[in-house]
């Protein structure tokens, strides 16, 4: 039975694709190179005549070596907001259509941002340790917090997470302005053209955007300085938007206030240096990782390979 | 020179004294018996003729004993927002007034109650502790948190932070109710009469009403197998509210999801219990403690005080 239905490449897997495996496998026949023996390059050529769509993770590059290999592939769908690890360009140019997540994980990924930056600003994760640790007997007084309202918060990136992330802060009393690729026309918060000029104006800044040529390494030392020795970051979007060195060495020097970092550049590797310091908390890429988004994304995926391999619209289609 | 300035009490002493002590005691002089080797009592005896006025913080109960003992005092300020550590009924008698802090913390304490509440629902601080012990290279995958959105959340007390809960949880998307003494003339959120009703028909309850001899171990055993094996509890408001035996034993059974909490029972003595629970999330009453609310109560305890010893209106005055 499972020869008759269609065949779809499984790259990554996802992390939902683990979820519901039994769902998604009534459903497609999935090519797994990850469970075989055979290596990446040799499975895909293998396979090539029958690779139609393939669902992917953020985790594995669709490079055009891959792209190559797979004459027939139509379709790929990613299960992440993210699209930078597929070479979007390669796949308008073999017109192979990509979706992604859509604005599925926005709310995760914006209720993340500001329980981060709830966290670095009021030292939860930092005072549960001075608790567990036995410290409030013996030493009484826990050191002060900042207070969330009335802070100059920099979006970064005003899309889909950056307008769920102004939305909650909004109702805290934040004062939000924001930089994006083109200023916002129905928006009522001040746009900046620059990131440095963001950063100089705020106090706080929560990273959002897609990560691209463009905005690689674009929150670097000149960025952090702008913001100031008070200041804090959050990051929910991708590592490489930030410069992992320069904020590292800031960070040491005390020439920021705090970080919330949920991304970064190499991960799983965090470099160690980051796990002493009080004022850094770390979460495992793991914004959007909810019951409910997974739930969601598992009815998106399989709503999407069912609408190609009968030739319906997809949802957020990006190419 | 410090004789001429009015005598004040310090009981506690407040946190935010040993922040601004050096501005404190510019305008007041103020009588320790914290940093006497004379008894309290006794100290009290000496100074009896002199104290109209003291100044105190939450962790110090003024009972009808202290009260008899200074038959001058005419005033207590209290630095907290709960004044359920000072003899009411005696007051009035005795015609004491009494003034807190108001809603000076309110904004803060919300804050908090959202920022436990996030990490709990999305394991933040368990998240932060898996990456800081290298386990995410090790194990990869981290386990899935619940959406904050479309959450039935119950507030328990609709006063000044539980009305601050509930703005900025409506902007993530959750679902509101509340109980409180009375039903509010102008609030839309559904009422329930009873704590038991609340917590059936919610997922979460934040506790932040005050602690007096109605909501003393208000919320038991019947209240958390009532709100359910998956709710959550969050309490930023004073530990005896929840009787905390009770929910350690569900906790230990699963019989509730997670809890965040910021007050407990004894002070600064916690169960150890607690500290072996990843759903367990800990701060050491640190609700209100910013710099921007110490900031404000200072300028309020120094306005009232003045206010005082010139005989004009209180601010907050609560007897």
């Amino acid at each position: 039975m499972a020869d008759e239905l269609p065949n779809v490449l499984l790259l990554g897997p996802p992390s939902v694709f683990k979820s519901y495996e039994r769902q998604f496998s009534e459903k497609f026949h999935f090519l797994k190179p990850k469970e075989s023996s055979i290596p990446l390059h040799q499975f895909l050529s293998n396979h090539a005549g029958s690779v139609k769509a393939a669902f992917c993770s953020a985790s594995v590059p669709i490079t055009s070596d891959i792209l190559q290999i797979l004459p027939e592939l139509r379709f790929i769908m990613t299960s992440s907001a993210g699209i930078n690890h597929i070479d979007l360009h390669e796949c308008r140019k073999r017109g192979v259509k990509v979706a992604n997540a859509g604005p599925i994980f926005s709310e995760d990924a914006a209720d993340m941002a500001v329980g981060l930056l709830i966290d670095v600003l009021r030292k939860v994760s930092a005072a549960n340790r001075f608790v567990k640790a036995g410290l409030w007997q013996q030493n009484g007084v826990y050191p002060l917090g900042l207070k969330l309202g009335g802070k100059r918060v920099g979006i970064v990136g005003l899309g889909s997470i950056g307008s769920d992330v102004a939305k909650r802060l909004n109702s805290f009393g934040c004062i939000i302005s924001y930089t994006s690729r083109n200023k916002k026309a129905h928006v009522k918060f001040p746009f900046c053209l620059t990131i440095q000029e963001l950063a100089a104006k705020s106090e706080i800044l929560v990273v959002c955007c897609a990560l691209t040529d463009q905005t690689h390494h674009m929150i670097d030392k000149n960025v952090i300085l702008a913001l100031g020795k008070n200041g804090i970051i959050i990051n929910i979007a991708r590592g490489a938007i930030i410069n992992e060195k320069d904020l590292l060495d800031c960070l040491q020097k005390g020439e920021i206030g705090g970080v919330g970092l949920d991304v970064f550049e190499h991960e799983p590797d965090v470099p160690e240096q980051f796990f002493e310091l009080d004022n850094v908390v770390m979460t495992p890429h793991h914004a959007v990782m909810t019951e409910e988004s997974f739930r969601n994304i598992y009815e998106l995926v399989v709503g999407n390979l069912d609408a190609f391999f009968s030739n319906t619209p997809l949802m957020y289609e990006v190419v």
